[in-house]
């Protein structure tokens, strides 16, 4: 893992501010369980209204919280006064969306000064068992407002 | 526009009872608008529930459809009995996701007995304007039950 | 099909001066067989010392005559001065790379400021028959000198 | 990083039998300097005949070294008597090709009875200094024979 160096000393209250103000994920009831400097988790519980016709998380809901924790993980080390926006990612589904609870991982891969490469994991969690259910790519844009 | 041939007359049934059992789609209030083999529409109007912070539309959610899109556009072609599930995709989003309401198109590039690949596309309309707004690549995969 | 105007109106010269200058595309024996305003085609026969272990083309050699028609067909809609380079793709092959010729196909799916976005095609020939072996999405990115 | 069982003792011998049948990789020079149970190396040196138009090496041919070192870190984990395909992949370009030397390296991430995913990352080597260049995400496809 490395290590990154954020340019905004505040840079959590921005985050968890823009992440307060994506509707979507308070419709999830989505929690932001970790914010460092290139890392996000966002956090869901199981609710049968997500799901799809085997009865697990729909694929989509998966890659909405690692699409936003990817995102979130690049703005931490964007400037102040910033805005993030998501070109383009590619998820791979490794296992069924099974479990009570569900983490997306954010990791910033290489931050630059226009586009940010980030890598993506989902964590599923039943019974005290985790497992990696997802790994994402993904290409983030910072825009100067 | 390739045409295909569906093994199961009644694939059109076999498909929209699929997307019956989707409880994510419902709860999007998703309703499916083409189903012909190998082309697949899904359609969402505009709710705030759904947004990120810019007010627009969250990626999650434009994914969302054009997956389902995409996987019941490989389903339309697959024998009764059989399953779809989504190996991965890979989505280009090319402008914001505003508006009244938004298409996802999935169709068919190349049926295989195993892996099914498709593209996708999601259609934004605002005041009778259409809008590109996503373009998606994806392997979907047929399990025999 | 979208049709796209150059605002530079001797693109093809500088498209194909920058053609000339990638040498591996020479290594390969390649010919930019049509550049319009965002579409390149590039083309290249088959030769055994392109190939894997099935004795097909090797997908790194299917993959770089598609992302240099991409990137090229991407290039046709910049302003003279500016260069392209790949961000990133996708590639999804959809039968063996078999045949006596190969044409890779770069199309503009949505031009801007900083970065296109583009789709690509493969095709193979073989004994006059022509097959669809690969698809690309990809993203590139203007680079003002 | 994980740790995995190869079922097939054999599988070095299997894996660099393979390697040598790919007749671009010796076109390329290219060196397999790793094989274990699920991680592959695979190196070249700069060579004028692999450049783009800046001077930095292809693209595609950074993709082929990476795209074989995924797909034989599949293989390492696959029975004997099967073969390995490419289904698709995805890569980020993270900073020019530029070096002496490039090391591609295939990780598998999630081996499966048909598909395993694999992720790849690119290494550029100059006067001593070591720079990631590329990361790629990567689904593979067993065939057993």
């Amino acid at each position: 893992m490395q290590q990154f160096d954020a340019v905004d000393p505040d840079f959590e209250s921005r985050v968890r501010a823009g992440f307060q103000r994506q509707q979507f994920m308070s419709t999830l009831g989505a929690h932001m369980t970790k914010v460092t400097a290139g890392e996000v988790h966002i956090e869901i519980r199981f609710n049968p209204a997500w799901t799809q016709q085997h009865e697990f998380v729909h694929g989509g809901v998966i890659t909405s919280i690692v699409d936003s924790a990817c995102g979130f993980a690049a703005f931490t080390l964007m400037p102040a006064g910033s805005e993030v926006l998501t070109v383009e990612y590619k998820i791979n589904f490794l296992a069924p969306a099974r479990g009570d609870r569900f983490v997306g991982i954010g990791l910033v891969v290489k931050p630059g000064r226009t586009l940010t490469v980030c890598s993506g994991e989902v964590l599923a969690y039943q019974n005290g068992d985790e497992r990696l259910i997802a790994t994402m790519q993904t290409t983030m844009m910072m825009i100067a407002r």
